[in-house]
């Protein structure tokens, strides 16, 4: 299970490079397995439509049982909102050992935040909201109570043709608890073709431009906007070097 | 502004890794430095202790504001916890134009998970225990916040020797709304020297062994361990090969 991280094979670790180089068949979703070309030639690729992930870990589990190395690819880490959960969902329902290797990858989530400077120096909660798995309930009872203690919020599939007024509604929620000037960033594919950046803010939000290559930021109490960043700030204590007796305190 | 994954040069993303080779100057909390040590030979190097990190941003600064190529280093990613938020706020504070980058890089959270398998499958909150830089009410809010809406938790600085009540007090908090059976994960020193990785649960969890280089990842109530793994349910339907009729729905 390789995570891939945002799109450009710069942002690949080497370990998961690594890993597909010496797989015998690399499994995703088509418009992952096509970001690899040049490092899978030769290779049996197997890449399949969205919304077709039971069977594409019905099929790496079969290779990998007849003896092959198998790659199969999540964007990001493939442990957040990726295949490796199902993966193992389907060893334990199924009770099947294999052999196998999670490798771990750069989440969009933080791939995002360094395009837009440093939105998650502090407390956040990583929130999807396709209530396709998950019932509606739960995502705005997660909402509220992220918005209520003031975390940063990262949101994953924010919108899609079929989904379209969940974002609505979890803004409408997050007002409830932050401020409307709260910097908000918009990635849209992040470090692959088509990216683009904004900052707005929770009040001035333009939902029409954000669909499922989108990954929204909404920042806490502390953050703030200077040049082109949106940055929430850690709370070290930043003395001017001509006030050296003020000495901060950290772990970080 | 460059994030070196958890540990090990095979978890440095190809960015990341570049950076740091074309870089002058390479400044960092020593651990992370010494890491680096074969691919930084003939560059200046500028390793500190902890606690240093104020001294280190105005050092990078400074050296930058000379022409200098440098890599500022931080464990995971920077900007998780780390280094670039810091800088971003000193060029804010001092009103300084420089040319940067941030590269993201593999947080802690993920490569932790990725070795207990997937607990991070659903939404999740990540909250640093450390109370130097933020008051302990404001943790402790997020901390009950989190678990009464049944995020998985991801605890950062979950203890260190002068900071030692937090986590106990922070079980007790999420113990009111999570079962003492809910799987937890901890993984000291993820993917470098002296690695160990424990799964038990929230009533029996060990907080001796738990100190500053640990991670711990207490699941929602999906969570369940299988062989030597911890995962939590995404919410698929895993129909069986013989009962394809029940389709399963998702964005993954
Ligand atoms: C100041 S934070 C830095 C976080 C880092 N920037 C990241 O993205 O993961 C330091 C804390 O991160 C966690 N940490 C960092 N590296 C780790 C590793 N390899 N294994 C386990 N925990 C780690 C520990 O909780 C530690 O107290
Ligand atoms: C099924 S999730 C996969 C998440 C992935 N495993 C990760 O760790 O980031 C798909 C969602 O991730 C976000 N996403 C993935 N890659 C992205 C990118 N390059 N730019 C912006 N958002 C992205 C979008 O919100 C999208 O709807």
């Amino acid at each position: 299970m390789v995570g891939i991280g945002p799109g450009s094979k710069e942002d690949m670790s080497v370990r998961a490079l690594e890993a597909v180089k010496k797989s015998d068949t690399i499994i995703g979703y088509r418009l992952y397995v096509d970001l690899l070309r040049d490092i899978t030639s030769g290779k049996e690729i197997i890449s399949s439509a969205m919304r077709k992930e039971v069977e594409r870990v019905e099929l790496a589990i079969r290779e990998a049982l007849k003896g092959k190395i198998v790659s199969l690819i999540s964007s990001g880490d493939s442990g957040v909102y990726g295949m490796a959960g199902l993966v193992m969902e389907m060893l334990h329902k199924e009770n099947i050992c294999l052999p196998l290797e999670i490798i771990p990858g750069i989440p969009a989530a933080n791939a995002a935040a360094a395009l837009l400077g440093a939105p998650l120096m502090h407390d956040y909660a990583v929130i999807s909201l396709s209530d396709l798995l998950t019932p509606w309930e739960t995502i705005e009872k997660r909402v509220k109570n992220a918005a209520e203690a003031d975390f940063v919020m990262v949101i994953y599939n924010p919108k899609s043709s079929q989904r379209n007024w969940q974002l609505k509604k979890t803004v409408e929620i997050i007002l409830k608890y932050k401020n409307a000037a709260t910097p908000v960033g918009v990635v849209k594919n992040a470090k692959r073709e088509g990216e683009s950046i904004a900052i707005t803010t929770l009040g001035k939000m333009d939902q029409n431009s954000i669909d499922m290559m989108t990954i929204v930021i909404i920042g806490n109490a502390s953050s703030f906007t200077f040049q082109n960043y949106m940055v929430t700030k850690r709370g070290y204590n930043l003395y001017s070097s001509t006030n050296k007796s003020e000495k901060p305190k950290s772990e970080a």
